[in-house]
């Protein structure tokens, strides 16, 4: 099918707001502004026109690389608001036709870039004091009013035309799919019976009962909305301790080169097998010692090398999961010197309260997640010449399981592997469930990982690793071969499903949090939705609409 | 198809120790062995072979009911000894042709009602101090090892033929189904990469390394297995305060009629309307008040109204989701004498030190829970002559929401509706998610139901009802009609895969528990892979299974 053609198109994830087709981000002062401004004919495959503002992976890319770009290029914004720049609606949400029009994989993978997008909206407002906040100035449905919920505070336009609505289940008979149930019932705490009524509602809720409910924060005439955007905005810019005169990093473009089945960038470089279905990733340590102080790293921009880490592996996790869904196996190598990474690991930790440093700190811990909701299996192979430290220890400790080669190879002069405790494994990086990945590793004993620090900074052996927790297997020469070799060709023969199911099932022990929830629970949802004739069948509501013709659902409950 | 006409034979969750082909029960003093026994050709439906303890839905109504009155009629049992009764084989988990051959639908409800189960064994274990140890004696796989998960204590036989596995994945390309891999990283809390090992083994683990890893308790030679479950059994007993001298409530078999599409009980009947979808569920409340003393409710046994309600509205709700599958939405409605549901209430209240009054206060959370997860929308329907107070108002705080008529209707001599707030909504009957139903519904100010005690014993009206938040809708009278007849349309028309996800992710706001975990994430992850064709296709391992015949799996990573 032609549709399996443009799928193999290669989806890039490198933008920059001069190509933008579909935002207008525009910075005043301390306020950014950020316009959808979708361009109909600017899909990213054909068979769709992105009327009304609705929008496909191509519009989520572009504001990706704006949410991206204001933290690391403006740190004197400290507040973003979020608009339409069309004068008669928001945001119709997804592109119902690019979504009839997709295959399985494709909607999974898209609702998954969608959610980290606006898991790291709220991340912002959160963590990197940028607040957001959105301003409905016309309709606002299904993933229009996802957007605007993950924001933290939503004014609506009082008007006869303006509302806010999830038409997803009367309309197409699936959920919304960007985290709008969980976040109307865990974020915003919105009654679940009215909740309920809600969700069934084709035209959504407007004016009074909107607000009354807590769908909207704020509810002002039409005539108001800019002068009140201003003010709030304003309102939150003090609370923020961003440096309003320090100067922006550039994100320059990521220089990045595929020949056939391998990928490189600077640091990272990936070399495909398609027959066993692995990508085999290896992260190169530091060439050379961080600067001395702050102003050097500032001079390096997006040149310091965590920083270019975290774009690189960001980028290649985006790129594998959208363009290689063949590749099942993803194996972690690392290569470098223990030592360099710890001492870019310490100026992280050291100056933890610059902006700049924040923002890498962040960058990383979101890349790092990308690895733990990437529905793929993750293994990492600790051999000599590797650097398992600190912040690249994380890689190990992120994979479903790890293999430490004990002792030497014969002909091999380097010494054996060692992995590193660095203090960033102890609160830099946690996971979606909130915990560090040491203690989601270690639920059955809490004081263990307090326990682990006096380890920090030792290089540890496969035994010592083994003892300490942080590796799963440690087989020496003889059987590392054939041990390795026989789990990949294993798990390559299972099926892909089974898998990502039992991974997503046994990567989040402990506690949950809206994102665990979204990732989990929600997305499995809409996953199984995705494959149900109601939804996807040539009666399917999602294929038909727009046609007219009305969907033959299924009645029976399941 | 042959299949759906076995799946159209009612099921019959009503069973009696007299009855079980496949369940042996024992009490022996304080301690009851369970043993699993099942019959080779007792199977619930034709078509398979109940090899090797593998189990069908039949096998676990039995030990549904065993769970049950081992808690009513066997107060003096407090430790409760799971085991098979067979020579070589612990149990093979649930049987793989009996799921080969049934529809989505069935697998999806069967592995409800094992959840529901396996949680009622827990639930014994903490709540009811009828703790249940496991004695595994023989290959312990899959299900089987999932129903040891639910044990509070896995002794395991250290011989060469026995193990523990959950080869699912690896062998039929689906993940176990009964909360396995949430109870080994959530409740064992085996170490996720181990937990990821663990469940990619056909074969599982045996020995040392089962116990070392906390796949188990304890290990003992196969000639000490006897004694020491015997042995722990009897330290677990102390522990208890179940009362060894008291007599038990015999649970006599449950009447119930079923005339074409009406199901009565004493307490409970239902009016089946197939071409809505609707079921019209009526509670009645007792008609006679409680007797003045504790010795009074024991002479009733399960006469005594709040736990005949219970077993019936249990029988009814397990009857609708197994037998009605059509029937996508249920609308309850009470009718009786608030009064005299508050005077029971009283007493359950009163007397929650009592053995046989936390019984019942648990069956009643039990069979109001199923409610929570059952996929079927619910409605509650508030009219003059109702009795929604304490106990029975649960009903309509479980329901997705709920209409309460305004006022009187015309020609009506009775009052207008009230509904009436008891202690018991405070805590006796929280939900999955561990919070109360008031608490789930007022997420966003939980000052709120601490404020609503004083209401507690009085009777609100519509208005005040609605002020208080306990309603969704109180039309009047001129509006009630369509008001409530177009809700019910409207939900009838919407599609039924997309209203469950949609409830199960409105209905549990807040915090997650184990229970919550495997309903939402677990379920929901099973239910995909259990549509996908690498486990239900023509060449998926489901069907495959035992045929000789590869699985063909699509390669590509979702």
């Amino acid at each position: 099918m032609a549709k399996t053609d443009h799928e193999r198109t290669l989806i890039d994830f490198r933008t920059e707001p001069s190509k933008y087709k579909h935002w207008k981000l525009s910075v005043d002062g301390r306020v950014a502004t950020l316009s959808m401004d979708v361009r109909e004919d600017g899909g990213l495959r054909p068979g769709y026109e992105l009327k009304l503002n609705s929008y496909d992976l191509g519009v989520d890319i572009e504001l990706y690389d704006a949410v991206q770009r204001l933290r690391f290029e403006h740190p004197e914004v400290s507040a973003v608001i979020l608009t339409s720049a069309k004068e008669r609606i928001f945001c119709a949400g997804a592109n119902i036709r690019m979504l009839g029009q997709s295959s399985h994989g494709w909607k999974v993978n898209f609702c998954k870039f969608t959610n980290e997008t606006r898991n790291a909206i709220e991340e912002a407002t959160a963590e990197s004091r940028q607040a957001y906040l959105c301003v409905v100035n016309g309709p606002c449905a299904g993933g229009g009013y996802e957007l605007a919920l993950a924001t933290d505070y939503i004014i609506m336009a009082d008007d006869g035309n303006t509302s806010v609505a999830l038409p997803e289940v009367p309309l197409l008979a699936v959920l919304p799919g960007t985290g709008g149930l969980t976040r109307l019932v865990d974020k915003r705490r919105v009654r679940r019976d009215r909740a309920d009524f809600f969700c069934t509602l084709e035209e959504g809720i407007k004016g009074k009962r909107a607000l009354d409910w807590g769908l909207v924060d704020e509810l002002v005439p039409r005539s108001k909305l800019e002068e009140t955007a201003r003010r709030r905005a304003a309102e939150f810019a003090p609370r923020t301790d961003r440096p309003a005169a320090a100067r922006g990093i550039a994100l320059l473009p990521l220089s990045r080169t595929i020949d056939d089945d391998r990928i490189t960038y600077s640091h990272v470089a990936c070399t495909l097998d398609r027959e066993r279905r692995v990508a085999e990733i290896t992260v190169t340590g530091p060439a050379a010692p961080p600067p001395p102080a702050l102003q050097g790293m500032r001079d390096l921009g997006c040149a310091f090398w965590p920083l270019a880490l975290a774009r690189e592996l960001d980028d290649l996790i985006l790129h594998l999961r959208t363009n290689e869904e063949g590749i099942g196996i993803w194996v972690l190598r690392t290569a470098g010197s223990a030592d360099l990474v710890e001492a870019y690991d310490r100026l992280l930790a050291e100056h933890q309260g610059d902006w700049l440093v924040r923002e890498i700190r962040l960058y990383l811990k979101r890349t790092l997640k990308r690895l733990d909701v990437s529905s793929r299996s993750i293994f990492a192979l600790i051999e000599p010449g590797s650097c398992f430290a600190g912040t690249l220890l994380e890689l190990a400790l992120a994979a479903d399981r790890s293999y430490m080669l004990s002792g030497a190879r014969p002909g091999d002069s380097r010494p054996p592997a060692t992995v590193r405790l660095a203090g960033l494994n102890f609160g830099a990086y946690p996971m979606p469930n909130g915990l560090t990945r040491l203690a989601s590793r270690f639920l059955a004993e809490p004081g263990r990982v307090e326990k682990l620090k006096v380890l920090i900074g030792k290089d540890l052996d496969a035994a010592s690793a083994d003892e300490a927790g942080l590796v799963t297997f440690t087989p020496d020469d003889i059987d590392w071969e054939d041990e390795v070799r026989l789990a990949i060709e294993e798990r390559a023969a299972f099926s892909p499903d089974a898998l990502t199911g039992m991974e997503a099932s046994l990567r989040f022990g402990g506690p949950e949090t809206l994102e665990t929830k979204i990732f989990g629970r929600l997305s499995a949802w809409q996953n199984w939705i995705f494959q149900r004739p109601n939804a996807v069948g040539p009666k399917g509501a999602l294929g038909l609409y727009g046609t007219g013709q009305r969907s033959d659902f299924d009645r029976r409950r399941v």
